[in-house]
Parts: structure tokens; C-alpha cells; sequence
């Protein structure tokens, strides 16, 4: 009942290359509109805002997928379960990340409600990344011996998602959608810009791989 | 006439990760529904369901398929064919992912048709993957040594497969197209929750990998 | 000037597999032919001929290119040139595989010129393949050491399909579409029927893997 | 804070190459247009020349980014963050590609913005990578030992492209559009023409690979 980590890491990093890459599906401006075409690309605006906001979004899981899985030494079964439930969250992501460009040109009723969808897909995911890190510090076989079983950092990086997103949905539930957006950017950034490096496994492997 | 598992380990999972990660293009609200956006975004259900059970199907399949192929030393020419088939029943889902999706809000005619559709695919796929199963239980030289060549739980998860698939084509053709597309998400939840993990060899690779 | 097998492969593969799995994108049924949803699911038979037909030409061209990776130790500036080459045309195939698609229900003429704009394609392909196995075996230093410079069977491949494709144009060309439509099929099932395995350097390769 | 040089890799060359093929999705003749088939085809050209142009920029992108890493012996937090704005700046391509080919038969202006948007993207994908090749360069820990720090011709890509990028910029807001799309052609055909080879790091590992 235990898999080895380089396979499901593999197919872990397929799926979130690609959720990653279909994100710029959703921007595309419609030919009749060409006809004024600078006044056309700036009202893709919420398009870029989203793009970039679930771009650095899945940038961030996947670093910190990557670290979690630097420190293992095999996954066993509610790994393997909760890992599949990240990935079809993840992989799920572009649906409200289309909703949110949609909306934010449409009437603020749309834009509260694709807001929340967004805020509740990120919170999930969020969540589902917590219970992996938190099952793996409470299974030693699971992390290489002499390893730390928790990252460093991320802790605190799940502390500060689990308070925004929840704060950003209330903001989207009480008439402020486009502060919530502009959260999810900042929660973004911030994920990616104090990501942590690899356990001291992974960089081991290095010279024999 | 030999084939090293590893490249087709790695071509498999490229296209069952790109396969399950287009799953979420099915899904969308027409941005003309958005004045009315909770009740748009209800109104998918029927894509949320479709999307949750084809990923779990497709998630189960890179299961079963990484289990097989952890217990190989090779790769044969006929279970080459045999992999080519599954990978192109597999990408072949989203289409009646799709017609599911778009067929539970139309006519009960469109749903029994839908859900007989992706009953036939969902069984031909489990089909192929018993006959690989067969296929590397009959040629000693394909396992690897000391390794049982069949995975231990393949055959009880087959079972199931080949008994529910054609009762949920025969339902959808009574007319309950609604319990066989429940039965899928069964199937798939079910499939998932007892995949078996790798064999030894796999795992003996893990230290030299 | 010299790059490593492995990371070519590894990029080759990547293609491949996409290029292969969007092709399901052409099929779809529009949810308002879904009154009459039998009907509409035989309609789309074209469809499914051209996915089934492309699935495995690109597949025979993952296998092709795998045989003859497979026997390389490094990758020189013109193979790397061509294999861009080959990716960029494996890439493009999902076009005139949709055309070919819608052209199949519509006029003669739109048949006729889709056939041959699809035979032109998997021309190209053939010849940037057969062109790739030339030059490795005019290198003696790229093929590894005592390992055969040309796969076996790949110059009858090679020569099958130039004969097939050009006829086939010619036969689009004079009016018989369908018949050239069919030996695209045939010429695709061939190929993956009588794919060859890898050179001995891959095989001996797998241990230390 | 350390991260290793395969994973990144291994993560890189996956949304490189989802990005080069998602390309031809925008590449599709309307079966309306059907009735004149081999018109509708030529019609379409300047798809085609969007889809080499990008196919090249992102393949010459690859090239670039494989003989940087090739020369890492691992990744830090500065390359990581430049790493991920690579990657969003090469997926966000597409957009540009549709969009240029919209455009080639809109009116002028059309083409003009086109062109400057699709220049602005290519010019900052560009000045990412040299930012990439400069850092590492500033950082002797990162190349390994006895490893040149800079590749050999990656100063002279970066000095073409980033002198030809503005300039066909400025052709594009000066009212020749045609110019600036021929210009972004020849500039990655020139840079997959003259891309180098790996570094001896990555060469040396081959034999243990």
C-alpha cells in the first residue's frame, strides 16, 4: 500500500503544468472587437488581473507540493487520496478563474458570487494542502530519516491563506468583490515570494541523479 | 520487440495527466447567464458531477496502471498495443464527460443516451486494463523477479467494474439515466479508495532513483 | 553542441502526449442536436474516424521516435533542428484533423481538399522522420557504441508510408476521398502494428534506471 | 532555500511544451467557409505564420532555458521567481499568436496594436532570460565547479533579440505591421538556428543517467 514518491511527483507536476498552462484559454478578445483594437485589450483587463492571480495561485501549490514531497521518502494510501483530492481542486481552478474575468465587467451581483466560488476552489485547496502536511508530520516512516517532517515555512504560509481567503469571501459576501480580488493577488504573491527550498533529501539526490 | 518501462511509464502518465486536466474545460457559465449568477452556477451541476466522476475514473486508471507497470521489467509488443488502446479509450473521455454534462439538463432521451455512451467507454476501458492484467499474469518474463505478477487487488477491482458498468448501461436504457451516472461516481470513488500501492520492484528502485 | 538524450526525449514526449490528447477536442455534439440524440451521436462518425486515425498516427510517431532515440548518446545541432522540426508538424496534425472531421459531412470539394491537406501533413511527418534516421546513421559518433545506427524495421516504415500518402493525396485529388480517408487509417494501424522496440543501449540502460 | 535543478527542469519543459502546443488551437477554418475549401485555406495564412513564428520563439525558448540549466547545480530563490515569471510570460503567448492572427486581416490598426502586444510579450520573455543568464552568472555557487557560468552564445541571442524586438515595435506603431510579424519570424528562426548545446555538467551525466 505504499507508492514510490518519483511517480506520483511526476504525475503531480503533469497535472499542475497543464492546469497551469490552460489558464490563458480564458483570455481571448473577439474579432468584431478589433475595430478599436487598444480600447478592446484594455477591457481584457479582468482577464490579465485573473490570468496572473491563478497563475502565481498554482505556482505557489505546486512549490509547496514540491517541498512536501522533497521530505518523503514513499507516500502511503492517505497521501495518495488526498494528493488526487488537491489535484482535482486544482485542476478545477480555471473554471472560477474564467468566471472571475467574466464577471468583473458584469454587474456586481456576478462579481460577488464569482469572488466567493474563487475564494471557496483557493480556501479548498488550501485546506487540502494543510492535511497533507499535517498527516505527514504525524507519520515518521513517511519523511527520510534525519528529515524534518514539516517544511519550515509552511506553516505559516497555510496560517496566512486560511485567514485571508475566508476574510476575502466575507468582503465578496458584503458588497466589496474587488477588494477580494485584489486579495487573492496579494495572498498570491506572497505564497510565491516566501516559498521554501527543498528538504535536504531532495538536494542529496542531487549528485546521483 | 522490447520496450524499457520507464518511457512508456512516463508517455502514459503525460497523456492520462493532460487527459483528466481537460476534464474542466466542459465546464463554464455563458456569461449572459451572470445576471442571475448563483442560480447560473447551480444550474452546472450537472458538469460538477460529470467532472468529479470522470476525474476520479481517469485518477483510478493511473492507479491501476501504475500498479501494473511497478511490478514490469519490460515492456512487450503486445501489451505496447494493448497500452496504446487504453491511453486512447482514456483521452477519448472527455468527450462523453462532456455529452453527460450537456445531456442530464436536456431530454430523458439525450441522459440515456449520454450515460450509455460513457458506460460503454468507462468498460472498455476497464476491459483493456483486465487484459493487460492477463496479458503480464501469462508471460513470466514480463515481471520482474520474485514478483507477483498480479497486482493484489486488480482482479477484485475489475470484478466490480464488469459487473456495474453493464448493469448502469442496462439502467440508462430502462430508463434511470440519473442512478447510472450515481453508479459511475460509485464506481470511481470505490475504485479509488482501494487502489493497492506499488510492487517491491518499484519501491527497490526508489534508493538508486 | 551537444545536447543530452534524456532532456530531448523528455520534451519530445511532453509534445507528443498533448498533441495527442487535444485531439479529442474536434469531437462534440451540440447540446441542441441532443433531441434526437442517437441520431446525432452516429452524425458524428467522421469524427471519430479522424481521432481514431490520428490517435495512432501520432502514436506511431511516439514509437518511431522513441526506436530511434532510444539507440542515440547525445543529440548534434541537426538533429536537434529536425526534431523542432518534427514537433511542429505532430503538433499541427489536430488541424487538418479537424478538418478532415467537418469536411467528411459537407461537399465533395471540402472532402477532397481536406483529405490532401491531411496526407501532405503526415508526408511531412514521414520525411523529417526518415530524414532523422538518415542523418543518425551517416553519424557514427551519435548511435552508441556497437548499437546499429538504423532501427530495423524503420526503412520499411518509412517506405510504406511514402508510397501510401503521396497515392492517397492523388486519390483525393481524382475524387475518391473516402478511399483516401481509409488508407490513412490503414496506413496508421500498420504503422503501430509493426512498430519495433528499442536498440539494446535503452534495454541495458533499465537496470541502473 | 535551495531548490534542485531536475524537478524545476522537469517543471519548466512541461509548461513549455503545453504552451508550444496549445498553439494550434487557434489555427480552424469555419465549416461555413467550406464551400470554397481551398480558399478558406489560403485565407487562413496568417495562422499559419502565427503558429511558426510562436512554435519557434517558445521552441527557442526551450533551447535557451535547457543550456542555462544545464550548467546549475542547483536553484535559488531569485532563479525560482524568475523561473515562474518565465513560465507565465511563454504561456501567456498564445494569446498574442490569436490575436496577430485575427488581426493579419482586420484593418490596420488592428495589426498595428497586434503586433506591439505580441512584441512587448516576446521582448519581455527575453529580458527575463538574460535577467536568468545574469543572475546566475553574478552567483558562482549556482554553476557548477569549473562549469562557465555563462553559456556561449547566449549573449549574443539576447543582444539581437532584445535590438530587433523594440525595433519592430516602433515598426508597429509607425503603420508597417507586416514588417514587425516578418521581423518576430526571423528573429526565432535565427535564435532555434543558432541555439548551443548543454554545458558539461549535463553532458558528463549521461553515462549515469
Amino acid at each position: 500500500m505504499r507508492w514510490s514518491t518519483s511517480r506520483v511527483e511526476a504525475f503531480s507536476d503533469g497535472v499542475i503544468a497543464i492546469a497551469i498552462t490552460l489558464l490563458v484559454l480564458e483570455i481571448g478578445v473577439d474579432p468584431a472587437d478589433l475595430a478599436d483594437p487598444w480600447r478592446a485589450l484594455a477591457d481584457q483587463w479582468p482577464s490579465y488581473l485573473a490570468y496572473v492571480t491563478s497563475f502565481l495561485t498554482v505556482g505557489s501549490v505546486w512549490l509547496a507540493h514540491h517541498s512536501l514531497f522533497s521530505r518523503l521518502r514513499e507516500v502511503d494510501a492517505t497521501l495518495m487520496r488526498l494528493n488526487i483530492a488537491l489535484l482535482m481542486l486544482v485542476s478545477f481552478l480555471p473554471f472560477p478563474t474564467q468566471l472571475v474575468a467574466d464577471a468583473l465587467t458584469e454587474s456586481e451581483a456576478a462579481e460577488r458570487a464569482a469572488v466567493v466560488v474563487y475564494g471557496a476552489v483557493a480556501l479548498s485547496i488550501e485546506l487540502v494542502l494543510a492535511t497533507m502536511a499535517r498527516h505527514v508530520a504525524s507519520q515518521p516512516g513517511l519523511a527520510g530519516d534525519g528529515e524534518e517532517a514539516r517544511a519550515p515555512g509552511a506553516r505559516k504560509r497555510g496560517f496566512l491563506s486560511v485567514v485571508v481567503y475566508p476574510l476575502a469571501i466575507v468582503l465578496g459576501l458584503l458588497a466589496f468583490p474587488d477588494l477580494a480580488a485584489f486579495a487573492y493577488l496579494l495572498v498570491a504573491i506572497r505564497a510565491v515570494a516566501s516559498a521554501q527550498g527543498e528538504g535536504r533529501i531532495a538536494l542529496a539526490r542531487i549528485p546521483t541523479d
